[in-house]
């Protein structure tokens, strides 16, 4: 691997003292922003997730503001998901499209008030489409970026961690819910979400001011927990089947095609950008998805651009995605295949940059 | 400085196997895309740019196209500078602003034709920005993102290097002109422009699939010129005075604040989208503007968040890019400061992160 030539330009966190402190060992760039990649290493790190509580500083998944009389309008502009039906206090992820039905960004909406939204986004300017959409429409609407910083408590312990915190009643959010919850008379926004399945919360860290006493007090009330500083592992988000926008799904991708349609109700979604593009796919299903796959052999290097799919010497598809899972013994990997060849058990071939063809089975299911 | 961990996220450059092979030894991330930022050490890449030849793979200058009727309406939307004496051929510096006259990206504008446009961006995702704008206003105008690489041929051995593969009538390119050159039968735009003041090139290369062939021709041609792969040096960038979108000027700034009002034609700029809001500013000048800035004592590290400048205890600015200058034997550095403290001469005092208060002293010129 490569050095990372630190710059104001990539961005430190709030929290970046504490994950420096903690003995981070590898970064990627996340909207301009530091996102820590590895703390151990990515399979001792994968090891500790599983059985305990990791604090993920995710303030990279930025949020863009919507405040005004047009800020709901705005936001189901954004999105083929119908917002009618959400109220607040819930959050939802939601597929946003440009006018072609080509995927901008896959957040999650998180409805404050009626007129109140925040989208903690994945990684694109998102802000700047939301600018330049309400600019150009004249919407009554504020769009920016607050200072927001989200942090993740991922692993099978968060619950016990939290409610040492917050007391027993975050236990009762539910999944993709959040509630207002009390640190140091600051109200903030948890929710029952984050980047594993292993459970978990994500904390709306509102004022980086914050940031790093929270930090602080979630290592000092975890110790017998065997709390650490942790980040999204790839080997886990693979297996979960947990999309990466710019990995898995880019702008030449619609919903449908990277397995969002249960997120999309386009019929219904009156006001969406990307509506009319979408209302064939939508019909009739796209012709390429994607698909878990288990790539045979030995355990292979971290895919850093797409590795070609072949079915009797055809291109049929893409990896983009793919690590050694030491849990299942086997790799486990994302990729984007064409219909005639998506049927789980289909027996493809890879190329994979650094060791050439490998044999590949299309899955039934994630592995987690 | 930590690793920076590979994934298909931070994309690789139809270049990026011909940086390898030079012995990149760091990256940054700009535009989603790797840009190198050392081969053999920085310091040593800035004495051979000074003295010889260097090729960059500056990929990550993606192209925002527009295309169409309004392609031409669009671009003044974008930006206070006067487009209207633009002729195809040339290319302006253009600040690209929002609504409210805040910088949103600082790149290079080709115009091909009346029709049809580049936009050579800094780091920022201003493709959404752009197709957001045109959206909403319902332009007729085809924006995205070609496949377009720009390889900058820098230094003073440039015009020796280029006239080998070119012949000699690109010797007679103007600053910022360009000319169409064949490549294998490609016809290519060749530029003098670049982010260094070393003299040079950039190469708009059409087609990933020349890439790598441009690539080994310009090495083969000029081996006894002692050309290298190089990039953007940080030292002989901040001695230039050449300005880092997201370093030294964010969202939060205007382009006069920049010191690039001489880019902007506020009052005829009919149609910027941020016009009304620079009037004012263009008229009475800025309250802060980027200076140079020289920071006493030995060679500091580089500023990887804002250090605040303060004068008698009281904060009156920030520096955002600063470098040990082997040539001029100071650290030299750009930072925004107040007006009441601008004067060349004036002496304040930088909180370094790492070593702690420094004097330093506003400059009246940059020092390249």
């Amino acid at each position: 691997m490569a050095l990372l030539s630190p710059s104001r330009r990539l961005r430190r966190t709030p929290f970046s003292e504490g994950v420096e402190a903690q003995g981070v060992s590898a970064y990627t760039v996340y909207n301009r922003m530091l996102l820590p990649t590895m703390f151990e290493s990515v399979e001792a790190d994968y090891h500790h997730l599983k059985q305990n509580v990791q604090v993920w500083d995710v303030s990279c998944e930025r949020q863009v503001e919507l405040r005004g009389p047009d800020a709901g309008r705005l936001m189901q502009m954004l999105t083929p998901r119908d917002l009618r039906g959400m109220t607040a206090g819930q959050c939802y992820y939601v597929p946003i499209v440009d006018e072609t039905g080509g995927m901008l960004n896959d957040p999650v909406a998180v409805k404050l008030s009626e007129d109140r939204w925040w989208i903690s986004i994945a990684d694109s300017d998102l802000l700047l489409w939301v600018k330049g959409v309400a600019n150009g429409y004249r919407l009554d609407v504020l769009v920016d970026e607050p200072d927001v910083s989200p942090l993740g408590i991922q692993g099978p312990k968060a619950d016990d961690l939290l409610e040492r915190l917050f007391g027993p009643t975050v236990r009762d959010i539910r999944f993709f819910r959040y509630g207002m919850f009390d640190f140091q008379g600051r109200q903030l926004v948890v929710a029952r979400s984050g980047y594993s399945k292993q459970g978990g919360f994500e904390i709306y860290v509102e004022g980086s001011d914050i940031a790093m006493p929270l930090w602080d007090a979630l290592f000092a009330a975890g110790e017998d927990l065997n709390v650490r500083a942790g980040c999204p592992n790839s080997i886990e988000r693979i297996e979960s089947g947990l999309l990466s926008y710019g990995n898995d799904m880019t702008e030449h991708n619609t919903p449908h095609e990277c397995g969002l349609g249960k997120f999309c109700n386009t019929h219904t979604a009156i006001g969406c950008i990307g509506r009319d593009a979408l209302l064939r796919v939508a019909k009739e299903g796209p012709v390429q998805q994607i698909r878990p796959i288990a790539i045979d052999g030995d355990a292979l290097p971290g895919c850093d651009r797409a590795w070609p799919l072949f079915a009797n010497g055809k291109k049929v598809g893409q990896v983009t995605s793919a690590a050694w899972s030491p849990d299942h013994g086997i790799n486990v990997a994302l990729g984007m295949v064409r219909m005639t060849h998506w049927e789980p058990g289909t027996r493809l071939e890879v190329e994979t940059h650094h060791v050439g063809m490998r044999p590949a089975t299309v899955q039934e299911k994630f592995w987690n």
